[in-house]
C-alpha cells in the first residue's frame, strides 16, 4: 500500500490526499507534526532530504514528493490531465504558478496567523503578503470570470492545486468577497464527483 | 513564427531559449528589461497578466509562461522528457523543487547582487538566503554524488531547470568549489550535443 507521509494542516498535503481519493487509491496516512520538527528527523530527511510533506513512499521503496508533482503522476492517464498537448501545458503553468507566486503568500499568511504569535516581525511579514497575495486572487478572477475552470473548461489538477489554499484564503485573512468568479469556482469544485472536503480527505 | 518575450539577465529565460533550441524551434526574441518595468507595461499585462518573462506566444495568439511550463511543452515527445512514468514525476518534483527552494534563495541572491545597492535591507535579504540557499546545493551535491544526471541517468528538462541559475550561482554569492559532484554535473550539461551557454541561446 501506498504511505503519505503528511500534516493535517497543510494545504499541499490536502492536494495529495484529493488525487489519491478522486483515482481511488489505499494509502495510509502518517501525520507528521511540521510544527514539531517531525520533518525535520533525521528518520524522515532519509525518505525525503527535503524535508517536506506531503511525501509518498511506494511499496517498493520509491519516494516522490512536491505536492504538484504526486498530482501529476496520478492524474496522467485520468479525466484530471488533459489530453490536449497544449492544455496540459497550461495545467503546468498554472501549477507553477501556484508554488511560486500564490503559495508564498496565500498559504503562507495561513500558517503565520494559525501558528505564530503575531509579534512585530509576523506582521511585517504578514504586510509584505497582502499585495502579491490580492494580485494571485484578482488574477485568477479576471481568468475565472469567463471560464466555469481553469483549463479547457474542465477539471483539472491546476483546479486541485489551486483550490487547496484559495478557498481557505480567508484564514490567511484574504477575503473572497470581492471575488465572485472564485466562489463560484470554489462551489463547482466542490460539487465534483467524488471530491472531499479537506478535513475529510 | 514563435515570439519569446525574455531578458537576457534572466535564468528562466534561458530556460525557455535552450529547449527551443535543442529541439530545433525558430523563434524571435523580444527583449524586456525587467529593471526598467517593461514587463509590468499594460501592453505587456494584456499578453501576460502575471507580468513576467519569459513569455512565449505562438503564432495563432497563444501565450504560455513559467519557465518551466514552457520546458514541459517543447519537450513532450522528445528524449529531455522521461518514457517512463515514475521518471517523468521525478523530473517534476525537481521541476517544482527549482521553483521552490532553489530559484528563489539561488537566483535571487544573484539578482539582488546584480542589480540592487548592497543596503542594510538587501544585505539582510541576501543573509536571509544564504542557509537555504547552501542547503538546495547541498542536496543536489548528495543527490548528484552518485549520478550522472538528476533523473534516470539520462539528460532531461529537470538538468535544464536546474543548471540556468546553478551554474552561475557564484554571481549570486555561493561558490560551487565544496560541491565537486555538481561541478561534474555541469561538464557533463555543456557536453550535450545542441548545448547553447546562456549568453549564446
Amino acid at each position: 500500500m501506498l504511505t503519505l507521509y503528511d500534516d493535517p494542516i497543510s494545504g499541499n498535503g490536502y492536494k495529495a490526499r484529493l488525487i489519491l481519493r478522486l483515482t481511488g487509491r489505499d494509502f495510509q496516512a502518517v501525520a507528521l507534526d511540521i510544527l514539531n520538527g517531525e520533518t525535520r528527523t533525521p528518520e524522515f530527511l532519509a525518505i525525503n532530504p527535503n524535508g517536506k510533506i506531503p511525501t509518498l513512499v511506494f511499496e517498493d521503496g520509491r519516494v516522490l514528493s512536491e505536492s504538484n508533482a504526486i498530482l501529476f503522476h496520478f492524474a496522467e492517464a485520468t479525466s484530471y490531465w488533459p489530453v490536449d498537448s497544449f492544455a496540459r501545458a497550461q495545467v503546468m503553468q498554472w501549477l507553477f504558478w501556484e508554488q511560486y507566486t500564490h503559495e508564498p503568500n496565500i498559504a503562507t499568511s495561513r500558517f503565520l496567523r494559525q501558528h505564530r504569535e503575531l509579534t512585530d516581525e509576523v506582521t511585517q511579514q504578514l504586510d509584505a503578503r497582502k499585495a502579491p497575495g490580492e494580485a494571485a486572487l484578482a488574477l485568477m478572477e479576471n481568468h475565472l470570470s469567463a471560464r466555469t475552470f481553469l483549463v479547457a473548461d474542465s477539471f483539472t489538477i491546476a483546479d486541485i492545486a489551486l483550490y487547496a489554499y484559495t478557498h481557505v484564503a480567508e484564514e490567511g485573512g484574504f477575503s473572497l468577497s470581492g471575488y465572485p468568479s472564485i466562489q463560484k469556482w470554489i462551489t463547482r469544485i466542490e460539487a465534483v464527483p467524488g471530491f472531499r472536503a479537506m478535513g475529510d480527505a
